[in-house]
């Protein structure tokens, strides 16, 4: 990443230090309360704000949702977006655990509140872990109370950390935007698809700045800077009970977002996002490779990433990028069942820039230069289909005999 | 199977020997000629009918349709459903070859023709094995012209080995069809997904009948006999370039099937085919487990099988069937991304007919009587919504590691 990125004309990004405490006006604590079994593993992070903040939230489409989620939704509901606070814990996602898991979570946003002085719907909440088992309540209270007397200045990492499951390694990422009206910070931390015992991936992500935004312009900001970033990554193409996104805007920079300004406000999202998104899923279950999938010449971006997303997520493409096989044909019929019309006569398709597909045929001559590519780390995957003039990219991972391992084992 | 199935008031249909021969006035042969390299492995099947038959076809819904399916699409709608016989050949898909793949499949239904004194309109081709890889049509046609002067009755237990892959095992079976007005034979085979080089898994299925049936009325039976049975299965939810399934009605019986013995035709349909559909699953890549995945109460029976398709698709539910974990927390999850409409809190989910989700809560007192059942090489997923009447069932399998060395190994 270069150092500075001029975005708009009058405004640059450049990343600094610090996480998600980055921005002024936030402080955290993370500690051990007890749901993880193993002694001093970080469980529980609370994220405060000096005064209160606009707050917005995204949240999993699926049917199942937890209970945090349902709380903070309505809480977001309630407040019409400000709030004072977040509590998040990891190893039990308080899913499907009815009326007492919706008890337990409004009791997390209880004791937050009486601890900061605030009101218990100013403050939202995000679990992730094992599904169906109730949280240790009286612990998870007591951590709670403990966190909330120590909470600091510049200890975003070890937030990052609190989140984790089994995530291999703590993704935060932070920036500075430069506008002509002054400058804001934006920090961020994510976690993604790591489980307890073998249970579901949870994306978990969120975002602090210092800009001061109102509630609905944060809340479209947010929206907007998922489309690309959040929600055009997938592991498994399972979405999870527990996934959320929050934005909070403590305003204690004094630059005020506009309409104006929103462009600088997007931007410094997308800044932040866009490392995390695909951490999240080079960190994933049995990931040994971050494939991009880009669809170019689509008719309609929904398009493109309908292609991009059935390709990302099939096993076939997944197995032969995890054996670096440069199996263009199963790319070709992902494509062609991804339920968007367009003529394969027209397609091409290219493995790290390498033409393997073209008018109706195969260039098996580039195969073995494209073996090689498919070896690295990182894989991009091509395909124009000659159709119009939209792109967009699906960040998937391999699937390899790890995710069936991680995924298989019995949970006793 | 009971020997005997009371189908309706007055018909009756018992399993018989000799798969898609079975029924009179069709003949076969079954050789190899030299596609796949090990010698003496089938790899070329002609199916001929003694003189002419209706013909139906059903063929994969992916925008890449390999040259095979384009030519015996074309060959039906030119012959409105007549025909003579049906050229088979393993080893190579003929997909993603252009003009010369089309040139290729034209010829294998010309060599027919010529040896058999039919139009090549009147033959239909199928193709099964690697993409992207020309025939080596010399062999073939050479192939075709002494499998056509070696046709016989009674062999079609060969042709269903000569359309295998890497199947583990052949799939035929047939039945007799008993009426107030006499009685016909079904026959039919089937392939299921195996590989030549780690490539693309196809379906192949041929049905042939001594009913004397109408095109059009055949075309309607295989449809709806296929919604339930072939198209109600998934291996690993990616649809091939080459799925085909043919149907043959040689009406060597003199049985005239009309209206009133439609439902006959039907229930003898469904009677091949549903050994077949679950036996293809069964030979899937990798598959230990076959995993029948049951919705109830569901408002449409469109919603029931997009709900149980969901699961039955679910890396996350094969996965942990795969090591026998109950784990019916990522049932719940897949069901609740289907895209369907239910309350969640009418949800229920039982394994191998314990019951293990209830009103939202867990019953995780069953989970080791349903961890037993889960080491079965069959499991039942039984999911009632709550909403409805309507249901379906969709056959999976389980996702092991020997899935993703199958389809990782780099294709050298």
């Amino acid at each position: 990443m270069a150092d500075l990125v001029a975005v708009t004309r009058h405004t640059s990004i450049a990343p600094i230090d610090g996480g998600i405490t980055a921005p002024t006006g936030f402080r955290s604590a993370a500690l051990h309360c007890g749901i993880k079994a193993k002694a001093g593993a970080l469980d529980l992070a609370v994220l405060a704000v000096d005064t209160f903040a606009s707050m917005a939230g995204l949240f999993t489409t699926n049917l199942a949702q937890a209970a945090p989620v349902l709380v903070s939704k309505r809480h977001l509901d309630v407040t019409r977006g400000t709030g004072c606070a977040i509590v998040v814990n990891s190893g039990c996602a308080n899913a499907c655990t009815g009326e007492e898991g919706l008890a337990n979570a409004r009791r997390m946003t209880e004791e937050v509140a009486s601890a900061l002085g605030c009101e218990p719907e100013q403050v939202l909440v995000a679990s992730t872990g094992v599904i169906g088992v109730a949280l240790p309540i009286d612990r998870v209270a007591a951590g709670i109370q403990e966190a909330c007397s120590s909470l600091a200045h510049g200890r975003g990492s070890e937030a990052a950390q609190a989140i984790m499951t089994t995530d291999p390694f703590p993704k935060e990422h932070a920036v500075r935007v430069t506008t002509p009206r002054g400058s804001f910070s934006i920090g961020a931390m994510a976690k993604g698809s790591g489980m307890i015992e073998p249970n579901m991936a949870t994306m978990l992500g969120f975002i602090a700045t210092d800009a001061q935004v109102k509630p609905a312009m944060l809340q479209r900001a947010l929206v907007e800077s998922a489309r690309d970033t959040f929600n055009a990554i997938t592991v498994d193409g399972e979405c999870s009970t527990n996934d959320s996104l929050f934005a909070m805007a403590s305003g204690n920079s004094g630059v005020v977002i506009d309409e104006e300004l929103y462009p600088a406000l997007l931007d410094g999202l997308l800044s932040v996002s866009r490392p995390l998104a695909p951490g999240i899923v080079r960190g994933g279950e049995g990931a040994t490779k971050v494939i991009a999938v880009s669809v170019y010449d689509a008719n309609t971006v929904d398009e493109a990433r309908q292609v991009a997303r059935t390709i990302a997520n099939s096993p076939l493409v997944k197995t032969a990028v995890h054996g670096a096989d440069p199996n263009w044909g199963r790319i070709v019929a992902a494509a062609g069942r991804a339920g968007v019309r367009f003529d394969m006569q027209r397609v091409t398709v290219r493995i790290g820039g390498i033409l393997l597909f073209e008018n109706g045929l195969p260039h098996d001559e580039s195969a073995a230069r494209a073996a090689e590519i498919l070896k690295r780390d990182t894989v991009d995957i091509e395909i124009s289909l000659g159709a119009g003039n939209a792109s967009a990219t699906i960040w998937g991972c391999d699937l390899s005999a790890e995710y069936v391992r991680i995924n298989g084992e019995y949970r006793t």
